[in-house]
């Protein structure tokens, strides 16, 4: 997100500054909101290229997500810190000095999001071109093995700092980890001792069937883009299977499911609050929405309802599983603008209403075993993060499905992961 | 540094918590005790590897120095933040980004000290060999004009952040840079505006007849290691040569003499606190003395003075500019301990005894055009930091040589550089 929030519309919403684009307080005051509402950690995506037609829409990721985590380790104590690193342009020495450094600075709360790059408009921005999908994801593969190592190189129980005698560190416990891949390579050790969590937690938001596999052989935490419960399952079940397959626990491997709440009294104001974040994109949507449902749509009847001879004419594409929420929602009366508010082209399911809805949401899916907690994509400009912390977080807590207090330090403890100190055993001879 | 300090010794120092290695909060103390001595900039260096004999001595650069600046940044409020960024195994996007992240969040006071790498130690830690210095240079000059034009990239007025008429920015205003080199490339536009002082301020602190050529071209800021005055003041004549030549004003360019700092009520003090603060290290400290002076010494006579005979065979090195100053050292009978306490094969000139001392070398070296400012490396352990700010700074106000407040905002204004956005337009075509 920018400063102005997680909506392209947001800086330009009442009340909203529009020069506090890159402002780093508001940054950290959205993450004292979340961590105030208990949450296990927050999440910032990266994107190192301007993709945005800056003409009207504001730039989402200005600034280096790890420069921004330091800033809120430092005025937060519970949360969780994950970022995105991709691997297909980067040292893996790099990536494991610069997650180890935000892990030690937050006390034991790093997370790294291991992804390739894709984007062409990102890999234009770099000295070689994008390489061949396989090659991306052999480094990848490659990258964390390392980077792991790495963290590990420098021993649990090394440092010594013993002033009496002198002695600063156990050189045999602080070893290279001398590992070369096809594309990339480190020596080490690195210079970085343990942190409390001993390193950082590996998430992993990709998916495809690639994705699926650095999930199922080294994360702790993976993102899910799921419209349906069936779909949710299906995407755990597999994820669970492919921790298996890889000699691991599937209780290691936590799923989330991609949440959009918009909170507000009712649903019309939840709405309303939409229409005005994503104004200007309707247009898009509309044709987006008519390629979903096989009908022509009219960009100019924005604030009708769709036409009996439409709604019978609707033909649900199979290729989206978002099309049969869309017909629904526009046989239940709302106009194209509203249908389009609900947010049934996004790319998680949208809770447009009041703080119990997206209640209710969530554990209905927690309880038919369809994620083991959220990722949630809050509409945050102004109170959106006060709305979840102070509206959702209560209902949840009340409910016994949230816990009251941090009962952990760590990232790692938050999630219930295992300790894990260097490469996984598993994964190596 | 380390949170122990800048020596190695530090962290067997009395009162020094010695699981302090990695405490932010004690690098974020030490800088702030700087600002409260009005000091310019605050400089890290890097060494991406680990190179001490982590059994007796403690690991310098533990954490990334961006990340470290990134928290002082926010809790600091007008000291420049200076990092070493080298150039041989990272993108130019990259390094354009986080530092201009870093210029964002600490407001405009961000600098960036270009080198390259050179040691086989730190690149062992990276996918490919070393270059050949020809082509490490060859790269440093792609990446810093590359690195230039990035920060560039988004026009001074591109932002217009109209939230009336909707328009975030002028589209014409923020252009790729389209720049390809032999060794690296970047397509461009960073998403960040400009900060406060437009970009990062350029540090130059090589050496050699290659690094006088960058510092020539781009920097605003170059650290000497230079013994004597006479030294200085040729180095310093050289620099503006080499700025000259290559179309700029002189003053444009500052150079910054090092210096090494022991503050202490006496010499006797002073010396004590450094022989404290490197113990371990004579050994091979007496092996380089003798080198130095062309005689045999006895490490074992660490207490007594060099005897008659030795004094009279000395024979200074004329390949080591600090060798005459070795003997002068000697001749003054000083223990031999406490002629190597005394600095003399230390990189910079030391300076120990009281703050008048300290103030005593920089006015004079100042005075006589040997330096515009100074590289100071304070032996920061406990109050090593503070004695400067306390005791030197007041004696140089006092003097009328040195400013009792900040007078401006950004890095830049701070050194008198001039405005720059993007690439010199010296530098092209």
């Amino acid at each position: 997100m920018s400063a102005y929030g997680t909506q392209q519309g947001a800086w330009r919403m009442p009340g909203v500054d529009p020069t506090a684009w890159t402002d780093i307080d508001q940054l950290v005051r959205f993450a004292q909101v979340a961590e105030r509402g208990l949450l296990h950690f927050l999440f910032l995506p990266d994107f190192p290229a301007l993709r945005e037609d800056i003409e009207r829409e504001s730039v989402m990721m200005a600034l280096d997500p790890l420069l921004t985590l330091t800033a809120i380790a430092r005025e937060t104590k519970r949360i969780g810190l994950v970022a995105t690193g991709a691997t297909t342009f980067a040292e893996p020495f790099t990536i494991a000095r610069q997650f180890k450094a935000l892990d030690i600075i937050s006390h034991g709360r790093a997370g790294w999001n291991a992804v390739p790059m894709s984007d062409p408009t990102v890999a234009a921005n770099f000295s070689h071109p994008l390489p061949p999908r396989q090659e991306k994801y052999e480094r990848l593969h490659e990258t964390v093995q390392i980077v792991q190592a790495l963290w590990g190189s420098w021993g649990r129980d090394a440092w010594v700092h013993d002033q009496a005698s002198g002695r600063f560190a156990d050189a045999a416990k602080v070893q290279p980890v001398n590992l070369r891949g096809r594309h990339v390579a480190s020596r080490g050790p690195l210079p970085i001792p343990p942190s409390e969590q001993g390193q950082p937690v590996i998430f992993q938001a990709g998916g495809g069937s690639a994705g699926l596999e650095v999930a199922g052989r080294y994360a702790n935490g993976v993102a899910g883009a799921v419209w349906t419960i069936d779909d949710a399952r299906a995407q755990r079940v597999a994820l669970r299977e492919a921790a298996a397959r890889n000699g691991r626990d599937p209780d290691e491997v936590k799923f989330f499911a991609g949440v959009m709440p918009t909170i507000a009294p009712t649903r019309r104001a939840a709405l309303d609050r939409r229409i005005a974040l994503t104004e200007g994109k309707f247009e898009e949507r509309v044709a987006y929405l008519q390629q979903m449902l096989g009908i022509r749509l009219d960009i100019g009847h924005l604030e009708q309802p769709l036409s009996p001879q439409q709604l019978a004419a609707a033909r649900p594409s199979p290729h989206d599983p978002r099309s049969k929420n869309a017909l629904k929602i526009a046989r239940e009366g709302w106009s194209l603008r509203d249908v389009i508010a609900h947010g049934v082209i996004d790319y998680h399911p949208v809770i447009a209403g009041p703080g119990v809805a997206v209640a209710d949401h969530m554990q209905e899916w927690f309880e038919a075993g369809a994620a083991d907690g959220f990722w949630i994509m809050i509409d945050v400009y102004q109170d959106g993060m006060d709305a979840f912390a102070d509206e959702v977080v209560p209902i949840l807590q009340r409910r016994g499905l949230f816990h009251t207090e941090y009962e952990s330090a760590t990232l790692r403890d938050h999630l219930g992961a295992p300790a894990q100190y260097g490469l996984d055993p598993r994964l190596v001879g």
